[in-house]
């Protein structure tokens, strides 16, 4: 059955019908309008994204269960840049007329997965046929109590800037799928040694950064605990490369940065894959992208507490440069030395 | 200069210079997430709608700042027809790399003054390239008491159906598009009487149509004054047609309801362009849609109220049938035989 058997309502019906309660919601779908209620004292946080087919995403690579997936945690991650309390989803589609049935129920399906690990609820949306690919559009509205609000700027000269997780694995993750669907894939070589010492074939590998490309884990949980600590100055999520987003930081406090190249956190599997480049790891690490992990600034008297928060979060958090007075971000090599890169974040209009 | 020389960024920032500060708006453009505060003891409205180039507008048809306009304005009717005050809007765009600065101008242009007539601020969106024509994506939100709030689910049989305005006019304006774009336009006599006995050529008259479909006016204040009456039961915007979108009252409240084709409120000038087609007239006002006047229903005890209210509102209010125990809803002509219409709104996906 295709979407033109289906029908718009047909469809509505059909994701709603998946959809359940939540927190706050007092009518979901099937009104003019959602109608929710804020937790008392709390202020609303609101984001929003759009995913074209052949911009942001492509079928072939795409499964339908991780792009419902993605497509809900770009969004959550901004939620979570700001330290707020992700609750509820508008999701928006523009359907081709020859799309199955079976392609949206899996994308439903992620999206409400995602929605469920981070206690997300879907309250209403539009559809509509599309001419030219499937279009995503999802707002995402969370809540958190004013004082605790993480803004970008908010950092000061001297403070500590740390990342969580790893960077380049979603950026590297791409370039392979680039690069097989040209036919020249980089062969990473066999039997590689992970982070803990396991041996994996390489198959597995290349899951590991396709994965962290297409199904990235938004740090919902990170993002409040950090917030909540009233310790952090300044917050955002890395979608466009650590340089790029801590710039928006840097503008944002009307401040600066250095950067330490060697002390950008990278798994075991990128420092492997790239051992023989180490201008391309640079590069993915600090322009690539696409891995939604947090970068925020902290005074360094705080440096205990946050590694105290860090083990309740169960992922790394690196202190990977100090914030400045002069308004320039740089990045500065292990002998000291300025270490210039060509890219500078992704312009969607190039 | 384009759109491609502009860049993503030098984007949001254009449209982000002209962006106001507005009510309950705490941090607007330029963070993660936008952080607004609803007012006391009010719940959260939220609704979104997509327009796609060749689906929803043609760039023929649609001037930039009546598409930015109308962008805006489905979006604040659908918060009127839960009796919302509308406040804060976000607005996603993927554009044509090719697209003029000047076209992206006037379309903001006509989005921020219809934000501006209405209360509402603009606080966030995403930009980004399209490969396949101009997409609108936006979301609006509102707020309003809880016990004010109207729903599709509260008819109950012997309620009025009342209308706002006059029906049929946008549908009848975008045939007279569809047929000038085939060469076959409908040549309406010059000359026409209107409604106020005025009389203007023929010209004026295809802009009266033309520009109820590309420059509808939400019924906010109508919504707002209705909701807070505490009287009526139900109600919904007209974007589907009346039939069907009564439809939806009828349905979500599990009543039905008899419409009176002769009581169907007509602008002079759709009445005179359509008399020689009695069915076309019921056509376009039963099923046309777009009007995005509003549809409620109220005990018949409250007639003089809401005539009352109607005063206030500037525009007319026109009962046009009843509220049913049977589930079916019927339109009956002057005699008392039924009409049977072979149209029901409009779907998306044929």
């Amino acid at each position: 059955m295709s979407l033109k058997d289906l029908g718009e309502f047909g469809l509505i019906d059909r994701i709603a019908s998946h959809a359940t309660a939540g927190h706050g919601v007092v009518t979901g779908i099937g009104d003019d309008a959602a109608v929710t209620a804020l937790s008392p004292g709390m202020q609303l946080l609101t984001s929003t994204d759009m995913l074209l087919e052949g911009v942001h995403f492509r079928r072939v690579w795409h499964d339908p269960r991780r792009l419902g997936r993605k497509s809900l945690a770009v969004n959550i991650s901004d939620i979570a840049a700001m330290g707020g309390i992700p609750r509820w989803a508008l999701l928006s589609l523009a359907v081709p007329a020859d799309l199955s049935v079976e392609y949206l129920d899996d994308f439903t399906d992620g999206f409400l997965s995602m929605a469920a690990e981070h206690g997300v609820t879907l309250i209403g949306g539009d559809t509509c046929a599309s001419s030219n690919g499937l279009i995503i559009s999802v707002t995402m509205m969370g809540e958190q109590s004013p004082e605790k609000i993480v803004r970008r700027s908010g950092a000061r000269p001297g403070d500590d800037i740390w990342v969580t997780g790893t960077l380049g694995d979603a950026a590297f993750g791409l370039s392979l799928l680039e690069s097989s669907q040209s036919g020249n894939a980089p062969q990473p070589p066999s039997n590689l040694p992970l982070e803990g010492g396991e041996v994996r074939p390489s198959k597995d590998i290349d899951e590991y950064f396709v994965s962290r490309l297409l199904d990235p884990s938004p740090r919902t949980r990170t993002g409040k605990l950090l917030a909540e600590s009233g310790l952090i100055t300044a917050m955002i999520d890395i979608s466009d490369g650590l340089l790029a987003d801590f710039g928006h930081i840097a503008e944002m406090s009307a401040v600066g940065g250095v950067i330490q190249l060697d002390a950008l956190p990278l798994s075991g599997a990128f420092r492997q894959s790239c051992a023989q480049d180490p201008d391309a790891l640079a590069s993915y690490a600090l322009a690539g992208g696409e891995d939604y992990e947090l970068a925020f600034t902290c005074p360094p008297s705080a440096r205990e507490k946050i590694k105290d928060i860090m083990k309740k979060c169960g992922i790394s958090f690196t202190r990977v440069g100090i914030v400045t007075e002069i308004s320039d971000v740089n990045v500065l090599q292990a002998n000291g030395a300025q270490y210039n890169l060509q890219l500078s974040g992704f312009n969607h209009f190039r």
